[in-house]
Parts: structure tokens; C-alpha cells; sequence
């Protein structure tokens, strides 16, 4: 066949990122190990699958769900890691061989690839292909990926504020946070974040247009600090922090309030989940509190990139993201996330090309 | 004036149940005391108001929040009690002096009034005059009244199930339990309730015909048991325990799922709410969680009448009170309701006229 060349029916060296065995509290570096293997870059004969090379992969907070014993089995979809294999999530990727008609050797698509240098995909029909390229192609993990449909389908689509409503938003510097508060900033609002260092509230403050922001771990009151930047309380909260946050948000907020929970990135890692002392507020305050998943809105897609893209462009938005180097650097970027390391989206780049 | 006769001019006695001082922990029967005052059955020179003859009392697990010193401000209108004071709450009367334009010597109303033989209401503007009498007037304590509009607005309005939905019911046998239940079966779901006896799981299953009901006090371990009524999970839970019970229901919804939250009766009178585990379902499972009250659906009690009305008339409604008799035993059964000895919806009967 024309399209494949001498070489494709070699084995390359494909370095990979593998789960030791399956983790118990917090996830930590050691229980991953580097590895090289090697792979043919072609796909096996009469395969739908896809070969890719792997380019940027996104690093994700619910990827820790995935490292466990324990099973949701409501995450459907979910494909939980095998000790011994390569982990995987959603990366940008550069297509090698195809068996699949929607995809040619040359495209650029993003979509659940593995944690290595080379990934066969067997289900390519979940893959997006990547039509616009006047943006850095990082900006598929993100902005324009999995975190960018859960910030996007939070604002247009799960809770959409009204000009002039006060907004909350938690883990605010973060990969869907800083995108909630900006889309918020643009539909009129007023918009306070949160984050975990002042390095990240100045952020929010002085580059990403927030109105205001506070160190959580700086403030020992969380209900007192709430009661300071929203005296008349919070129309809406997108929140992903969960336990003392979710709580003292609970406390907060006006009646008809709305509460997204998109994530609780506090509770992950710990063996019992924190005791909410405010769940009657739903009720007293009669809120609306929506747990939503980028899963359930990817049909919004084509939306997003009509809206975000010219945002993009003409840069009313700004992204922020800390892109880490190399496999190798993988375990370490993901571990960080729960300690609040990164400063804004966390990416990992494999290749440049 | 001719429809004053030399005899309103007089004080008659007038028994009230007062407010002894404000409660914490578990309100108590001594928490209270009856007294006997004196009322001239007219209304002040000049007034607006309305001079009524109470007839029935609506006996309601929100009525605690009202004997305490912790003030909710979001629970806007919300009249606290005073202690030295009598209570009050929803009820059925009968018009003795009126200054309101809209309402007559002889009208029957219902809305709040005081716990006592004869009412001075303020704002008669929020009564609701009854204008269909061919149906018991305690109904306007229920069915008709504040727990009815619960009930419909719940169904119709805040979470509608769709034919066939898999719908659980808490504090089933209840005043807005009752009637949600009875209202699903209607729309075609099947209906499975939890209540505190045997004798009331019997008249859910045998009378109210619900499809399931169990014992909770029965059951030691709550997920166990919505696992064996539920095998596929639920799709929509109308709430009105908390605590264990509703961290059993978060871990039992279907995907997509819906939990109503109006009341939350075993949280009431503990000093620290009960820890929920299973929040984060919330999130798992993409749930929509909707603390509503009936305030914000008054609006909607004609669509009931006409709704509820004719179920009442066809007896396609089976609506069960339990009617305490006279204001002397009005302190016990407001208390009883935390110890659910109340079987069905619980009444004080204060006049038969």
C-alpha cells in the first residue's frame, strides 16, 4: 500500500508510562514505573484501529479513580488501569496508520490515547479530529478538550448565570476553573475564585480578569471568608474542591442558588469523606445542586468551538497552562495535582511533532 | 354595623397553646403550656384584618424551627414563635369579623393562624378562601393545603417521573408522602416507600397501593435494602429524612437521577447532622439534587384543585389523617411527630364549627 513506507513494518522503541499495582490513599510517583517497549507503527492487518503518536496528554485529577481496586460502576465508560500496562487518558495525537475511513495518516485528533510514545486505538470512532491548528494543538487537552466541555457545558448548559449574578468559583486557576470564571466574566457577572497559593490569586486577579480571589489555605474561616466576598451570598457556585469548601459554599449561597459539582478533588484520597455540617441549606435555601460530567455533553462540542475559539483569537480569553516535559515527568505532574503544584492546566508533552 | 350584633362586642374566652420558652435538643410537651386568655370576636376600628374561629390546626415538622433561637434568614416569612406567646402554623377557620374586602362574615379560609380557640389574623391577604366544600375541611390542613401543594409541586413541577420510572419514597405514610406516592402510581411508575412500623408499610401496601414498602427501623443496613427493592437503582427519590437514609439514597440512584429534598425530619433536633458518605455520588452518578419548599409554589394550587379534586371525588386518592382532638392535646402531637407516632397526616381538631 502506497501510504505505508519500508520502515512501518519495523518495531520502534515506545516509552511508556506503567502502573506498579493498584493504589490505596494517595496516589504516589513509585507506584508507577517507566518503561520501554517496543511497537510496529502499523496497525494489524484488517484492524479498524488507529496507530498514533502521541503529542500532548492531558493530566487529570479523576485519573486517581482509575488507579483503584474500588469500582464505580456508575463510570461507565471508565476504563480502570491494569497493573503491568500503560495508563491512559485524553492526549493529542498525530495519526501514523489507519484503518478507520474518518482518519488519515497525517491528522491531528484528540481523545483517550495511552500514556507512551506510540498508542494502537481500538475504538478510533471516539477520537475528535483536529480541524483548526491557528491554535497550540496543547490547547486539545484543554481549553479545547475534555476540561474545556466541562467548563463550557457548566456555564451554557448546566447552570447559566444571568448578568449581574454573583459567581463562585473553586479550584478557580485550575484547568476548568479558570475557564468557568472567564466565560462567567464575559456573560456580565460578578466572579470571585478561590485557589491555593497567591501566586494563583494574583493570577485570577491580574491576568484572567476575575473581580476578586482568595487564598483558601490562608483563611481559617472558609464561611467567614465567603460571608466577606459575597454579603448577599452566591447566586452560583461551580465547585470541585468538596468538603469544608462544599460545605461553607452551602452556607452561602442565595435562595434558588445553583451548585455545579464537577469534581472533589479534596476527597479523592482519603479514606472517609468529610462531614458536611450544611446539607439542610439545600432544602432551607431550596438550591439546586447538579453533579455533571464532560461525558454527557460532548453533542455541545461543534458549540464550543463556535464560541471559543473566536475567544481564543481575539483573545478575550486566556488560558493558562504548565506543561511538563516527557514521559518520564508523567507520574510526578499527576501526583502533583493533589497538592495543588500545577499552575493552571497541567499538560504533559511527549513530542513536539 | 349590621352585621355585628350586641354580643361581639364582648370578650369570650379563649384557649391557646403558648410557647413556654425557646427549645433545644428535642422540643418536649413541657415545652409548652395552655392557657386560657379572653377575645373580643371583632376586629379593631379601622382594621384590615380578619377576626377568625379556628376549626382545624395543621400539625407540621417545620413548626420546630420556629421554637428556637437559631434563626434561618433564608427562610424568609417565617414567623418565629416568642415565648409567653401562642404558636402558629397552617389551619382551617372560620370568619367571625372581617376588614378585608375579600372575605365575609361566614367564609371558610385556610392559612396560618394562631394555636388557640379564636384568631386576629394581620395579613388576611395570604389566606386562601375554601370554595369547595363537598370534601372534608380537615383536607384543607393537607391534601388541600400547605403538604398538598408539597406533594404536587414535587411531582408536577420539581422532579416529574415519566411512565415506568423506579421511584422511592421516604416518610411514606406521611402527610406530603402519601400523596407523592399515590400521585407516581397515577403517572404509571413504579412506587416502593419507607415508613417507621408495620402498620404503616401495611397501608401503604395494602391501601395507598404502593407497588413495595418496608420498615426502616427494620433494616440495618439501609443500602442493603434499597438494593433489594431497587436492583437497577432509583430513578427518582422524593426525600424527606436525611441522614442515613438519604446517604443510602445517594448510593442507590440511577445515572441521571433525581433527589427532591422538602424536609429532612431525623436531622431536626440532633445537634450535629449525621455524616453522609456518599455525596460524591452525586457527582458519580450525574445527579440533580432540588431542595424545594411549597412557598414557591403557591402560585400553582388552582392547576391542584383542579388536579386533586376530582382524585378526591373519585377516590382515586386515598388520603389518611390522624386528627388529635382539642388544643389541650395539641403539644403532643406535634412532638409525636419526631417519634412518627403520627399514622398518616396529623390534625388538631379545635372546633367541629
Amino acid at each position: 500500500m502506497a501510504k505505508k513506507d519500508v520502515n512501518s513494518e519495523e518495531e520502534v522503541k515506545n516509552k511508556q508510562v506503567i502502573l506498579r499495582d493498584y493504589v490505596t490513599g494517595h496516589p504516589k510517583e513509585s507506584d508507577f514505573y517507566i518503561t520501554t517497549s517496543t511497537i510496529k507503527l502499523q496497525i494489524p492487518p484488517g484492524s479498524n484501529a488507529v496507530l498514533v503518536k502521541n503529542l500532548f496528554l492531558s493530566v487529570d485529577p479523576t485519573m486517581q479513580f482509575r488507579l483503584r481496586t474500588v469500582r464505580h460502576k456508575h463510570l461507565d465508560g471508565y476504563q480502570y488501569y491494569a497493573p503491568g500496562s500503560p495508563i491512559n487518558g485524553f492526549g493529542v495525537a498525530k495519526v501514523m496508520d489507519s484503518g478507520d475511513p474518518n482518519f488519515r495518516v497525517g491528522d491531528l485528533v484528540w481523545g483517550t490515547t495511552g500514556w507512551e510514545e506510540y498508542s494502537l486505538i481500538q475504538q478510533p470512532q471516539k477520537l475528535f479530529r483536529i480541524q483548526h491548528t491557528d491554535v497550540p494543538l496543547s490547547f486539545y487537552t484543554g481549553i479545547l478538550g475534555m476540561a474545556g466541555i466541562t467548563a463550557y457545558s457548566a456555564v451554557y448548559e448546566v447552570c447559566t448565570p444571568k448578568i449581574g449574578d454573583r459567581i463562585f468559583v473553586t479550584a478557580a486557576s485550575g484547568a476548568v476553573g479558570q475557564l468557568i470564571g472567564q466565560y462567567c466574566k464575559l456573560m456580565g457577572c460578578y466572579v470571585v475564585g478561590s485557589a491555593g497559593s497567591q501566586e494563583k490569586v494574583d493570577l485570577l486577579k491580574n491576568k484572567l480578569g476575575f473581580d476578586d480571589a482568595f487564598n483558601y489555605k490562608e483563611e481559617p474561616d472558609l464561611d467567614a471568608a465567603l460571608k466577606r466576598y459575597f454579603p448577599e451570598g452566591i447566586d452560583i457556585c461551580y465547585e470541585q474542591v468538596g468538603g469544608k469548601m462544599l460545605d461553607a459554599v452551602l452556607g452561602n449561597m442565595k435562595v434558588h442558588g445553583c451548585v455545579t459539582l464537577c469534581g472533589m478533588i479534596s476527597q479523592y484520597n482519603i479514606a472517609e469523606p468529610e462531614n458536611l455540617k450544611n446539607v439542610m441549606q439545600i432544602i432551607v435555601r431550596r438550591l439546586t445542586v447538579k453533579g455533571f460530567s464532560h461525558r454527557d455533553h460532548h453533542h455541545l462540542y461543534p458549540k464550543l468551538l463556535d464560541t471559543v475559539l473566536p475567544y481564543i483569537r481575539e483573545k478575550k480569553v486566556v488560558y493558562v497552562e504548565d506543561i511538563a516535559q516527557g514521559l518520564e515527568n508523567g507520574p510526578a505532574a499527576l501526583i502533583g495535582l493533589f497538592t495543588g503544584r500545577n499552575f493552571g492546566k497541567q499538560v504533559l508533552e511527549v513530542s513536539r511533532e
